[in-house]
């Protein structure tokens, strides 16, 4: 499976990331399903020109105000994020004193011990929610029941997952804890229902929540309040679905400006 | 990875295409890029409403005229096209008179031959490109050179195309071949280049195609070419895309009038 990518290749940076992926599938840390899901992110970022856009940098304010403001901040890794940004997630626990738990879809006692090794080798001391240590059950929509780690996302009050579904976010916001999402696709139930939907590509997000949490970190309390206060979860995602259509329409007017006169 | 998916679940159709697809990984059909292709293509399916829309309707009459004129009409399976519709792809070969050939962009022998029994089950009498009988090569731009089959593509004067990447759809239309693609992405590189571009999921299109051969088989010629003539590739993309965003428009003003004011 090896595959050579040329630089020139006009989508040389998403294969590259695409190989990763499938790397973790190899080495059992991404699951099939997370595949798919990847590809579902590709689409969209490729819909807001694979760039961090204006919503996206506010949201990342308030979910790093979130996360610093929080008493028991918890960020949940699954296979994906793992595979494409363990360093950036190692240093952004550290930065804001969260801890890290694995938590997976499809959970597997090999597929989680594959990601605590991914996210050790990054640097980190303590890694949760694997094994028995998921010992909690958390009441979970239309599925089965979904197992935390009791010193992790049980007793967490802001909780970041990165690439999650739309059940499991309804249960931890049911439970009354603070979810920040990241999710390239703005009219997902995760990205609606989240408390705070950064809607971007995890490769930029989270060097960009790092970024942001080094500058935040030792600022006023009131402050993070303040950034956490003016931000509009709800305004945000309408934003961002607006800012894809009017990108389409615009490539929809040129294609149709050089659309040719009749037959093919 | 057995998943049970509830009928009552938001997703459930789409969930149960993914099994299959998944299924087919696991079978050696379909590749691991297959399963990141198919979420992308998830992705865009989910943004047109999951439904087969009037500018795909006429790619889909025009695309069956394109075959039942042709000389040497070809359909072109990789793994995602056979773990999704075999039976509709078989069934389309035998009313229009199209080969099958076995067509992938990462080849194996072993893959090839998985996609061929998968084509046999579903009652292919021939099925071509595998093994040592794709002993053609044809110039492909940016990558490794691509084989096929001498009695297949090569001498193809209509070649469908589903699920294709940009630089194999741009090599078959410079040998001037008319290049039939399904592509739920109106912007890739694939739709852009194709002869005629059903913007649609495989899962509806392939078998809207066999039930509008079913109809035009047997129609005079002239009316064939007709459909032909009329059908503008450009425009009827250019028209996918603002279906899209106008969608997307609606959906923002919905989410932007019920926003909250203030806070999260």
């Amino acid at each position: 499976m090896q595959i050579n990518i040329p630089d020139d290749h006009p989508r040389a940076e998403s294969l590259r990331i695409r190989e990763k992926l499938i790397e973790g599938c190899l080495n059992g840390v991404v699951a099939y399903a997370g595949l798919i899901a990847h590809g579902r992110g590709e689409a969209f970022d490729y819909l807001i020109g694979e760039q961090t856009v204006e919503p996206a940098k506010r949201a990342i304010e308030a979910a790093v105000a979130a996360l610093l403001t929080a008493e028991h901040p918890v960020i949940s890794v699954n296979g994906n994020a793992a595979a494409l940004v363990p360093q950036d997630l190692v240093k952004l626990a550290e930065i804001t004193g969260a801890k890290l738990e694995v938590n997976l879809f499809y959970r597997s006692p090999e597929r989680e011990e594959a990601i605590k090794r991914v996210l050790e080798s990054a640097g980190a001391k303590e890694v949760l929610g694997v094994g028995e240590n998921a010992s909690a059950r958390i009441p979970e929509v239309g599925s089965e029941r979904r197992r935390v780690d009791p010193r992790g996302i049980l007793i967490a009050d802001v909780v970041l997952v990165p690439l999650e579904d739309g059940d499991r976010t309804e249960a931890l916001v049911k439970m009354g804890k603070t979810v920040i999402a990241i999710d390239l696709n703005p009219l997902s139930r995760t990205a609606q229902t989240a408390t705070i939907t950064i809607v971007d590509n995890i490769i930029r997000a989270i060097p960009a929540m790092v970024s942001a949490a080094q500058r935040l970190k030792g600022q006023e309390d009131s402050l993070l309040r303040k950034i956490l206060n003016e931000f509009d979860n709800r305004q945000n995602l309408a934003e961002m679905i607006e800012f894809i259509a009017n990108r389409l329409k615009e490539i929809a007017k040129s294609k149709m400006s050089t659309a040719s006169s009749g037959g093919f």
